[in-house]
């Protein structure tokens, strides 16, 4: 089904094997691809499998060319899909409800805290915002956002969003801090800035983390990822315009043969 | 074949049937693409068809989803592809040469004319590298050239390039022109100046031609020419980039629980 298969956790009876489907790379069909979600799973998983309440098998599909399985199976489903014992689940919110519910110690994860959980969940749409306006106000807002995630860190001074380990917030939050630093700088030179020292900490250390740098896409498939977003955009807004011909003429001109 | 189909001429056994395969516009694939020599050569046919030396068939493929029997006869060939009694010709210099040498009629569009072939032979070159490069000193020297052919004209007088009937380098300018005008001014805002008064009324008496307007693609096929050759180009560039992950900090953030 996949070119690439990461395997992580022990394997044997005493541990269920769940398996995370994720989307591909759009420049390198083996590759991992810069799916938000397929990334917050996998590093929610992969946190799991490290404490080795399941075993872990994460499954790339090329959205470009899925496998005649994936298709019989899923069909225009995408990823992130969840199997668990033969159950798949497709949809996002069923999926984190999975983790949190059914998955061997996943209910730790899903820390409590409203603080947290209200801070950062508009934080993307600001990104997707200054992607599409490319306007200087569009910027202050994010960066106005980041200013309030970075002064909470800093008051709190813990490693991670609720404390000194990793919980959901964090899996959530991270994917898209290098979306807005990635996408942000090569579309319109957005830079998060130095002065936010608590936040640049933070993503310090989920740097040094095999759970982020493990499913983290490259630049260049963010970058892609964008791209497309725009070009599928334009097309689809060009499918719908009635087709003008210019034949229009700036000067008068007519007939000068005639003079 | 095709959903579209164009017939001009008599279909009668006295003139030959000539088939003109023409690529379909990117956006909606019954229409007409934005292809130079596509357009080229149907205005050359559609000369010699309102002159009822041929009859003209015109087919549309599009490119994206082409039909069986387009992929079986011709695999990876892209049009223009002419067919006459049975005969394809898939190469455009071939194309030209059967026109002139083989399409009744088709001798007289081929007019000896050193200058102007000299004059209009290096102008879409000009254009591409406006819309590459996007610096003043492109759109200057395009400007430099179509004032060439303006002044050609004004000292000629004549309605078309080497009379006031058209020939094959009426044929071959037009169409550029057109993408001069529509994409230079989508992308880099370049516009051909009004002063140039002898250009103008020869593109008004073209807007005025059948073989002009029946071979014409829409702006915005014309438009999203360039786009998805920039797109590609983007693609092919990042197919060959090693993937890179950003996970440099900007700032010393190192171990501050340390302290």
């Amino acid at each position: 089904m996949s070119d690439e298969i990461a395997e992580n956790g022990t394997a044997n009876g005493d541990v269920p094997e769940i398996e995370l489907i994720i989307k591909a790379s759009t420049i390198d069909g083996r590759r991992k691809g810069a799916c938000l979600f397929c990334q917050e799973y996998f590093m929610d998983l992969y946190l799991l499998a490290e404490l080795k309440t399941i075993s872990l098998k994460v499954t790339t599909v090329d959205m470009q060319k899925p496998p005649p399985d994936f298709r019989t199976n899923f069909e225009a489903t995408h990823p992130p899909i969840l199997i668990d014992n033969g159950l798949a689940i497709l949809e996002n919110e069923k999926i984190e409800r999975h983790i949190m519910k059914s998955v061997p110690g996943g209910h730790n994860l899903f820390v409590q805290d409203k603080e947290v959980a209200s801070l950062i969940e508009n934080l993307y749409s600001k990104l997707k915002l200054v992607l599409v306006r490319k306007d200087e106000q569009k910027s202050a807002a994010l960066r106005a956002h980041l200013a309030r995630i970075d002064a909470l860190l800093e008051r709190r001074g813990t490693r991670f969003l609720t404390g000194d380990t990793m919980c959901c917030f964090d899996c959530e939050l991270m994917p898209r801090l290098q979306h807005i630093r990635v996408a942000g700088k090569y579309f319109v030179d957005f830079e998060i800035p130095t002065s936010f020292r608590a936040l640049w900490r933070y993503m310090y250390h989920m740097y040094q983390l095999d759970a982020f740098t493990q499913s983290c896409p490259a630049d260049q498939d963010i970058i892609n990822h964008y791209k497309l977003q725009q070009a599928l955009k334009m097309k689809k807004h060009e499918e719908l315009e009635t087709p003008t011909f210019t034949t229009s003429i700036p000067v008068d001109v007519s007939e000068p043969h005639a003079d």
